[in-house]
Parts: structure tokens; C-alpha cells; sequence
């Protein structure tokens, strides 16, 4: 399986548009260490020419045209990409459906709940079936594992299978939507598995770790993890106030109850942040976090990054 | 008055993700003699410090870090975009919405139908009204004049008038919210006017040109005017099929009844094409449609090109 890191940010990116605080302010100053990072986006493939995107994000268009394996083959339009996986509503996991608007045909993989929101309360997405055969909605079960399909029905040699990592459905979302939707599906993770067995488990955002998600990790090749926040109260002290990290649905990376600490004993997979905040202190390469997260032995992910299992 | 043009090209962007066309295809080998575009956006300011864009492009994002006006100044949150005016409900036109979610305080001023749309119809946009005070949305009426306030409600200088230009929705607005919705406000052109009285006419979208509108032109200093299509079967030669530029509401830039015979005795503004579409040939600098529009007196706008009036 050929896996491409397209976008390694959280919403908003990094830097983020009205946001000054000390990383997006050095970056922009042009006194940053490290790199720029668009919204967190991740493609995979079994044989590097049939791609399946994981999210959606809003960065999507510049993010296809930086990664040449997703540019036009042959033919006058054309595609490498043969559909989406979603795991959840947020804004910066599916709004980059949009730019995917120009008649190519592809699968979208998402739950019934997830296609309810898009379909019936976001009439924008219909954009995406303006002609029949354009984007073929495919219902996910959470906890069924399926084979990934091209819209002709051709397997691709990899298998798919979603699972349930929060309750908290995005702000947007009506309250009579919300009580009509799957409970479990709100927010998911997924597991994808290589003809090969080989497995990737991505997970962009992350409220708790518990034993369940501990047995999925201990079985993975290469985990892709929220890394959004090194604290609780990170945005806290950068916005005057607002929510916790917690508040937000994240665990932080950090800290006594954080991710470096709890999953100190996962030894066997790969270990990879992605989805961080503009504000993590995690991405100055001088930083004391960045030292610590590398000496845990996981690594902290840059735009353009690729992996093979 | 200030204009930035942060982006130039029609829905999709030049090129184009899934697009192999000659242009498109040259551009990704390295041969095209143009730039790249992103999609169409526009920002002014009287004083260089309070901007307001002009739509609300998919890729927003990129376009405010490309645009130094437009960063952070002083605090830890901040940005100088105090407001957007929006014309359509095309996906390229305000999408970018979405990319101004974190709290920043901004006016939006459109049509009550372009409003309804927005939030009735799409209700991922309550995101921008998470918290009191957040995004104000204030009501246009076509052919009315109205100053560009703040959010505190400080006049800019600038004046702006919305007047119509087309009478075709989005394809995503259901049938029965079009019903009830002001037929005039589908589609609109805005006049920008300085407080020295220069004047910017804007339109992104052009589906046929009248006498009214031949009469707004004369009264500009500076047209932003629809490039999109060269030819009205442009498109269908390209995808094999497919919608004419008419149908698509855009009069053609080349050909007995385009916009460059039509405007032939326009001879006062400072006349520039944007909102061009990947497939047109004077995106080419080579092309002979790229110098008869010289020759014409238009010039084809390129991302990061600056006007002061």
C-alpha cells in the first residue's frame, strides 16, 4: 500500500489566516524552522495508479496539484483519484468534496448518517450528482469491514473498515438532524488493510484513548495520529479563552493523560502525528516538544510525506 | 481604492485537477509560457488596512497567505478582511466562506435570496455564526447604493452598488427555494466607488451584454470583466459534449458576438479579463486569441496583480 501525506495541518492550516501567535507569526516572518502545512489530507493505493482519498479537505485542489501521483494519465479529463472515504462532518474533512465537481466519476465511501447531512441538509454537495453515474454514494457500516471498489466495481486489493472514536457531531449540524443520526457514527476511525496484510490506521482526531483503540494501534504498520494540540488549554492561552482541547474533541499530546504518554508501550507500529494546530509548539524543530516527541519514538508529519507498506 | 486580484481563473483553477487539455497539459510539463491561476478573487481597500473581498473563493486559504495586505497586523488573533460582498451562489464564489471560521468578526453583505440560500438551504454555513457577534450578515437590495461599513459600523469611503446581470440559479438550489426567491438576484455585476469617485465595475460572471450594462462600463475607471470562455463550443470540443459557454451564462471573450467585438467602442476603462477557464487559448501567451486581446486593449489578468484607482 502507497500512502502520500497531502496536507498534515489541522483546520485552518498552517499558517492559519487570522492567526499571530508565535509560530504563524515566525512563518510568516520567514524565521521558522520548519514548514508551511496545508489542511490534513491523506491518499492511498495498492498500485499506484487507482487512488482513494481519505477525507476531503478544503485544501484539496492545490494539494492534488502538488502530488503528481494524482494528476491527469491519459485521455482529455481524467483522474487517478477513484473515490473518497469520509470519517466525519467537519468542515476540514469534506468540504473539499467540492473542488471534486468537474463530472468525474468516483465512489464515496461514507456512512448513512454522514450522506444525510451532506445530501439533505447541505444541498451545495448535490453539486456532486449533477449528471447521473457521477459520484456514487456507497453506505458504510461502522464495524463491517468492505473491500475499497472503483465505480466499475474493480477491487483494488485493499479493505476498509470504519470504527467509532467519538459521540460529537460538528456545531453546524441541526439538533433534529442529530437525533435522527447513527449514534456511533459521529466520528470514526478506519483501518485500511493491503492486499499484503499489511495495516494503516488513520485517525485524524481523537477524543480518548482507550483499550479498544490500544488493541487496533498494537495491530497496525503505521499509525497516522491526531496531533492537534501539545495541551489542554493550549488555544485557551493563545485565544483569551475558547474551548480545551478536550472541550474540542482532542486529546493532547502531552501531558501526564497525553498520547505520549498512554500509548508509551506501542512499540510495534510506525508512529506518525498529523492534524496539528497551527498553535502546537510541536512544530518548531527547536522546540522542547518537538525534541520529546521524537525521542518517544514517533515522528511529526510534513506535507508531501510518503510511506509504503 | 486598492484592488488585489488574488486570483484569476474560472471554477477549477488553471489547471485544472482533472483536466488533460493542451493547456492544462503543458503547464504540468513544465512548457506553458503563463502561470498558473488560482480561482477568481478580488479585494479593495480605501486605506490599505480594512479590505473587503469581492466573493469568497475555494481557495481563499492560499490566497490570503499569498496576499502580504492581507496578513495579520497586531494581537494574536487579527485580520485586515473586514468584510465580504458576494454576488452569486456559484460554488467558486463563496465557498471560501468556510476558510473565514475561526471567530473573526466580518460583515457579509448580499441579497436576502443569496442569504436564504446560504443558511437555510446549507446549513454547514451556521458555522459562521457559532458565536454572537461573529459573521453580520447584512442585507443588499439590488440597485441600491450603500457604503462598505465595518463591523462596528465605520464607513470605508467606498460605495458600492449590486445591479443584475443574470437570472440563472445553481444547479444545488432546489426547485421550491427558487420559487420564492427575488428573480433579479441571481446573478449580479457591483460597482465599486472611491471616495475620489473612481469607479471598479466587477463581473466575474457575464451572460450576455446589454445597454444597461454598456452604460455601467463607460462610468468605470477599471473593469474586472468574464473571461471565461474563448469560444462558445470551447467546452464541448473539449469534453466531447457538454454545455455551450451560453448555456453556461458566459458570453465569449472571441467571435462575432464576444465581448471584445461588443465592446470594441469601450475606450475610458482600464479593461482586464479574469475568471478564465483552464481550457481557454489566451491563457496562452503564444496563442493568437492571447494577442488579439492586446490588441483589442484588454489585458489578461494574472494572481497578485495590483490596481490603484
Amino acid at each position: 500500500m502507497q500512502i502520500v501525506v497531502m496536507g498534515s495541518a489541522a483546520g485552518g492550516g498552517f499558517p492559519q489566516w487570522n492567526c499571530n501567535c508565535r509560530n504563524c507569526y515566525s512563518l510568516r516572518q520567514g524565521n521558522f524552522r520548519g514548514p508551511s502545512r496545508t489542511q490534513t489530507q491523506v491518499a492511498v493505493s495498492d498500485d499506484g495508479h487507482c487512488w482513494f482519498l481519505l477525507g476531503a479537505s478544503p485544501d484539496l485542489r492545490v494539494q492534488i496539484e502538488s502530488t503528481f501521483a494524482l494528476h491527469p494519465q491519459g485521455g482529455t479529463r481524467h483522474s487517478p483519484i477513484a473515490g473518497v472515504v469520509l470519517l466525519n462532518a467537519d468542515i476540514d474533512h469534506m468540504v473539499g468534496l467540492l473542488s471534486l465537481r468537474e463530472l468525474h466519476q468516483f465512489v464515496i465511501y461514507c456512512t448513512v448518517s454522514l450522506r444525510q447531512i451532506l445530501l439533505e441538509d447541505n444541498r451545495i454537495f448535490g453539486i456532486l450528482n449533477r449528471v447521473p453515474q457521477q459520484a456514487r454514494w456507497m453506505d458504510a457500516k461502522v464495524g463491517e469491514g468492505f473491500p475499497l471498489k472503483t465505480v466499475s466495481g474493480v477491487e483494488t486489493g485493499t479493505s476498509c473498515e470504519l470504527f467509532p472514536i467519538g459521540y460529537k457531531w460538528p456545531a453546524y449540524v441541526p439538533r433534529d438532524r442529530r437525533e435522527r443520526l447513527e449514534p456511533d457514527a459521529a466520528s470514526l476511525g478506519v483501518t485500511l488493510t493491503s492486499a499484503g496484510q499489511k495495516r494503516l490506521v488513520f485517525l485524524p482526531t481523537v477524543p480518548s484513548i482507550d483499550n479498544d483503540l490500544l488493541q487496533k494501534l498494537e495491530m497496525a504498520d503505521l499509525i497516522l495520529f491526531d496531533g492537534t494540540f501539545w495541551s489542554d488549554d493550549e488555544l485557551v492561552r493563545v485565544e483569551k479563552g475558547g474551548p480545551s482541547a478536550g472541550e474540542m474533541g482532542h486529546v493532547s499530546v502531552g501531558g501526564p493523560n497525553g498520547t505520549l504518554s498512554r500509548l508509551r508501550g506501542l512499540l510495534g507500529p510506525q508512529k506518525v502525528f498529523l492534524h496539528i494546530n497551527n498553535t502546537n509548539p510541536m512544530l518548531d524543530p527547536t522546540s522542547p516538544e518537538h525534541k520529546s516527541v521524537l525521542e518517544a519514538g514517533w515522528r511529526i508529519a510534513e506535507d508531501g510525506w510518503r510511506f509504503e507498506l
